[in-house]
C-alpha cells in the first residue's frame, strides 16, 4: 500500500509501505476513506516529538472500512464504517476503568499514553491502518453523517470539548477567551456552546483567524497585536476577568496571556503543545484560587459528540478547508503547513474509490 | 488596650493602641480570650506583605466574646462567644454568593480579597478587635469546646482542609503527599481522613516534624533530605506517582517535588505561600492530564469543621505545641519563629481573666 | 394602596389595603413596576395552599423601583430597579450558607420556608411591597432590560432552570423530555439549551400547547393524548428511554408517565405542585439506578439567569402571551385562569405611570 | 461437579451438575474456593425473582482460581487467584463505558442487566463457575488478602458503598442514618467512614443488631420498635433530620422511616430489594428539595475498596459470622434463613483443598 512515512526531521513521503496485518486478537483492520492532518503533525515533521522514529507512518485522525478483525473482535464486523479515534485504548486497566483513556497502561509501547497512532505505531495517513484495541477505539459512523465531517471526532472536537471547555469547567453564564484561533481553539469554541457561556471569546494575532471564528459560535473578537487587547477582554467582562482562559497555541506568551486575563476563582485549560517550560507567576497566584489544567484528550466524550453530530447540532463541516486526494497528501501538508497564506483550517484527504 | 502593632519591616511591638469602636452597622466588637500566631504574621515582619502599613494590629486568627455590635446585627448578640473566622465576607457580593469568601468584593480595602483582618484592617493579637460582616464571618463556639482547641478553625484548619484536600480533590482510595509538616500541612493531613485516602504521606526535611506527623493521621513519612525521597514516595504508590500531592511550604524547590511525584491524571494543590515565581514544565505537563490549584482559605467549611470538632472527630488540640500569656505575645514570637529549635507548632496566646 | 387580597377560598378582591412599612433593618420598600401570575395563584384560589390566609395580598413575583431601605441595607439604594426574587432568604443560616434559599430558617413565619411573600406575608401583586432580606432578596435590573421581561426572574425562569434541568442534571448529549407546557415547563425547556442537550421533547394533552413550544427551543413535541405517546417518544431515544424526565404538571399520571419513560440510570425531577401522595413503583425502580428530585426554587442562579438575559441569551417574551394594568388584575386572574382557551401563559401587570 | 441448584420456588439441592466449559472468547472458568450467601438468593428461594429459572446454579459472589481462559482473555492468566464480581460486564457498551455496568447492553441473556450469574446463567454457589467478560468481571486478589476477606468485595461492599453511600451522596459531617443492620446495611456503615461523617447511625427493629452495628463505624444505634424512635433519631440531629437516610431492607414501612426523618435537602438511598410499590408523598415532598436514588451495584469502586481492604483499612472479616464447608451449603442456608436467632451475618463456604 501507500502512505506518508516519516523520514526523519523534516521529511515526510508518500511511499510504499507493507499493508498492515492483525497482530493481536484485538486488532482491526481499516481501509482508510478519508484522513487529516493536525498540528501535532507539523511538531513531528520539525522533529520536536522525538519519540516518533523514522520509517512511521503519519497520522491519527481517519474514517473508513473495517476490512478484517482479530479473533476477539465481536462488536465490530468487517464491512463496518467507523471512526479511528486518535487514543487507542484497552478498556480494561486502571486509567481506562476511570475513564482517563489518555494513560491507558496497555499501550504497545509501554510509556503510558494512549496515542499510539501516527507516534509509536503506523498510523492513518495510509491506504490501511491496524487499530489496537478496536473495540474500545473505534466508533461507528452513524446513518447519514459524512466521512470528511466523521473524521473531525478522531481528534480535534474531543481534545477542544474535553481539554478545553470540560477540563476549563466552563459552566452556564461563564465568560470563556480562547487564546488561539487554529483548528483546536475553534473546536473549544464551538463546544463551548454546549454549556451555556454568556460570551465566547476568541483571541489571536491574525484578524483573518478573529473574524472566522464566528462562525464557531464566538461572540466577540480580539486581535492579540493590539496594545489594548488587554482592556478589550477585561472590558466584556465585570473588570475583574475571565471565568475560563484556553491556552490553544502551545508558546509562553499566550500561557502569560492567559494568566494576565484570568479572574480570581477563575480556570486556565491548556490544550496547546508545548515544546519548552513556562513561568507560573505563584507569588501572586498563590492567593488567586486559580485551577489550571493540562492534558492530552481522552475520548470519552467521542460517543455524545457523535450523537450530537448526527443531529446536526455540530457543523463539522465548518472546519474543513480544503480537500485533497489521499494520494495528494504532500500538497495537503504544504497548504496545512502555510496557514497564515492559505488560511488552511482542516484538510480532507480523501481516498479515492 | 494592648495589642501587637507592626512598626515596619522587623520590628512588632506589644503597646497601648486605641481600643476599637463600631464604625458600620455590620461591625462586632470581640474581646479576645485566646489568639495564635501564623506562618503569614512572619512573612509580615520580614516585609514580604507590603500591604500591611506601620501601625497595623497583626493577627487573623480568635476566639473571644462578643461586647458590642452593630445595628445590622441580629444573629449575633453581646455575650456570645464566638470563633473569629480570618475571612471577613459580606455574604452579598457575587463571590460570596458562589461560596468564594476569599475574594468578597466587599472588603474596607477594596483589595478584592476577604483577608482583612491583621492585614488591611487592626487585627487579633489584641485585647479587642472589631470584626466586620459580623454576621459572616463569626461562628460561635459550641458547648464544651476550649477556645484554644476552637482557634484552630480561625484559619488554620479550613486552609489545610479547602486549599489542601478540597481542592486536591482527595477520594476515597487516594495516596496523598503532603510536602512540608508545618501547621498547615499538618491540617491538610488531618482533614485528609475525612476523604478516604488509602496512604498520606509527610514529606518534611525535619525528621522531627515527618515523625509527630504521625498524631495528624499519616501513614508513612519520608525525609526530603534523603537522595532516595522519590524513589521511597513512588514505592508506597504503585509506581506511577501520588493521587494528589500537596505543597505546604511556599518555595520552588517543594513545588518540584510535587510535579515530580504527582501522577498523570492526578492533582497539585499549593497551599504555601510564595515569594517568587516557580517554573512549570509545560513541555512534559502538556500530555500528563493534571489539575493545579491554589487558592486563599474561603472559611466556607468551617461551619462543618466545627461541628466535628464539637463531636470530638477532630484532635484541634494536636497542633497546640506552647501557651503564653496574651502580654507575653513577644516571647511566643520568638518561640514560634524558631521552631527547628523549639518545634512550635501552634502557640497558644490566652487573655488572662 | 391597591392590592390583591385573599378573602379565603374561592376570592381574592384588587382592594383598598394598608401600605407596607419598613419592620426590620434589614426590609425594604419597592413600588412595583410589573408583576404578574403563577400557578401556584390558582392553588392558593382553590385553597390548596391552607397556610395563605385570608386578608393576605397574593404575588410573589415582581420588578419595581426601591422606595425606602431600612437601616442595614447598604448594598440597595432608594430608586434602584429591582427584580423580586420569589424567595426571601437572610444569607446567614446554615440552608442560606449552602445556596439552599429555598429553605432559609431565618424566614418570618419560622416554617423554614423562604417562599414568604403572597404567602406567610403580603405579597407582590399590590402597589407597593415590603421585601425582607433585601440585600439577599432584591435583585438590580440592569441596562436595557424590560421590567416584563425581568419579571420572569422573579420565578419562572429559575425554577425551570434550577429544579427541572440541574436537579435533572441534564448533561450535553441528553434526551430531555418535559410532562406539561405550561409556563414553568417552558422554563425547563428553554434553560435546558444551557446544557447542551440532543433532543428536548415537549409533551402535553394540547396540541397548541407543544406547538407554541417550539419557540422556546424544543425539538420535538409529543401529545400525551395519543394512545402511541409512550413509543414516539422511546423512538426519539436509543430506544431505553429518556435521560432526564422533567414532571411539570403536578398530578399522579404525569408522574407515572415519567417513570414510564426514563431509562435505566436516568433522571427524573419533579417541578409541578402535588395535592397528594403518588404511587412509586420501588419493585421495578429499585434496579433501575434511577435519581428522583423534588424542589423548591433556590434562586441562586437568578443572578446568572439574568446576565444571559442582559446579553440577549434568554427570550424571556416569549413566555408573554396578555397584558393588562395592574388595577386590572381581576381580569387577569380570569384570562389565566382559563389558559385551555385563553392560550395564556404569563400575563403582565404593569402599573400605571 | 456439584452445585447449589434452584428447583423452583421453595427449594434448592446442592446436587451434581455440568462443569462449566469456555462458551465465547472473552469468557474464563474459575474453580470457587469461598462463596457466600446473600439475602437476594433468600429471595430467589421465596420465588420472588422469576426471571431464576428451575436449574440455575445459584451465588453471584467467589472467590477461586482460573482454571481456563478464552481466546480473547490476555490479561487474566491460568492461576490467578480472583475475585468474581456480582456484575458481569462487556467493558463496551454505552453503559459500560459512562461506568454504569449494572444495566450493561452485552448481557447474555439481553435484558439489559449486568446481573448474570445465579441469575440469568450458572452462578457461583458451585465447584467452577463460568465468568463472561472475565477481563472486565474479575479483580485479581492482592498478596496477602484472605478469600473469605475477598469475597466481600463480590457483592456486598460494594453496593453498601455505591448504592447507599455515594448515591446517598454523603459528605463531611453529614449524619447518616441506615434503616436495616443486616449485611448490607453494615457494608454501607462501614464504607460510610470514608466521607467524613459526624454521625452514622444504625437503625434496626432487633437490638442485637444495633449493638452489633457498634463494630462497623457507627457512632448511635436506634431500636425502630422504640415509639420514641423518630424523635431519638432528629436529636441526633439539629432538629430537622438526617442528610442521608439509607434504605437497607426493602419493604414499604421502612422507606416511609427514611421520608420521616430525612431533612430538607437531604438524600434517601435506597439499597433494599423490594417486592412492591411504596407510596412518595408528594403532596409535602414537592417541597422538600428531596434526592431519592435507587439502584443496582455498579461495581466501579471494587478496585478502590480492594486496595482498601489490601492496605488493613476495610475489615472485611467483621461481616463473618459462620463458615462452612461448601458441601455443606445446605446447612449453610439453613443458619442464614434464621439470621434473627443464629445472628448470622455473612456465611462463608470454603471449599475443602
Amino acid at each position: 500500500m501507500k502512505a506518508m512515512v516519516h523520514q526523519g526531521p523534516g521529511s515526510f513521503v508518500w511511499q510504499e509501505h507493507p499493508t498492515p496485518q492483525i497482530r493481536k486478537p484485538t486488532d482491526a483492520i481499516v481501509k482508510i476513506e478519508a484522513t487529516t492532518i493536525c498540528g501535532t503533525d507539523l511538531h513531528i515533521l520539525k522533529g520536536d516529538v522525538p519519540t516518533v522514529e523514522p520509517g512511521r507512518v503519519l497520522g491519527h485522525e481517519g474514517v473508513g472500512a473495517v476490512t478484517e478483525v482479530g479473533a476477539a473482535v465481536t462488536e465490530i464486523a468487517v464491512g463496518d464504517r467507523v471512526i479511528v479515534s486518535c487514543i487507542s485504548a484497552c478498556g480494561k486497566c486502571s486509567y481506562c476503568a476511570d475513564g482517563m483513556f489518555s494513560h491507558c497502561l496497555a499501550d504497545e509501547g509501554a510509556s503510558g499514553l494512549g496515542w499510539l497512532l501516527g507516534h509509536l505505531i503506523d498510523g492513518t495517513q495510509a491506504e490501511y491502518v491496524r487499530v489496537p484495541f478496536a473495540e474500545t477505539s473505534l466508533h461507528r459512523v452513524p446513518q447519514g453523517v459524512a466521512a470528511e465531517d466523521a473524521v473531525m471526532i478522531s481528534d480535534i472536537l474531543p481534545t477542544g470539548h474535553e481539554i478545553g471547555i470540560r477540563y476549563g469547567a466552563v459552566k452556564p453564564g461563564d465568560v470563556v477567551a480562547v487564546i488561539g484561533a487554529g483548528p483546536v481553539g475553534l473546536a473549544a469554541m464551538m463546544t463551548a456552546s454546549l454549556y451555556g457561556p454568556s460570551r465566547v471569546i476568541a483571541v489571536d494575532i491574525d484578524a483573518n483567524r478573529v473574524e472566522q471564528a464566528e462562525r464557531f459560535g464566538v461572540s466577540d473578537g480580539v486581535i492579540s497585536s493590539d496594545p489594548e487587547w488587554k482592556e478589550q477582554i477585561l472590558a466584556l467582562t465585570d473588570g475583574l476577568g475571565v471565568d475560563v482562559a484556553i491556552e490553544a497555541v502551545g508558546v509562553p506568551s499566550t500561557w502569560d496571556m492567559c494568566l494576565e486575563i484570568v479572574r480570581p476563582g477563575g480556570h486556565v485549560a491548556n490544550v496547546g503543545v508545548h515544546g519548552k517550560p513556562v513561568s507560573f507567576p505563584l507569588e501572586s497566584a498563590w492567593i488567586q484560587n486559580l485551577t489550571i489544567t493540562t492534558g492530552l484528550v481522552n475520548t470519552n466524550t467521542s460517543r455524545m459528540l457523535i450523537k450530537l453530530l448526527a443531529q446536526g447540532r455540530l457543523d463539522a463541516g465548518a472546519f474543513i478547508s480544503h480537500r485533497f486526494s489521499l494520494d495528494d497528501i504532500e500538497s495537503a501538508y504544504t497548504t496545512f503547513s502555510s496557514a497564515a497564506e492559505t488560511k488552511a483550517l482542516k484538510v480532507i484527504l480523501a481516498a479515492r474509490r
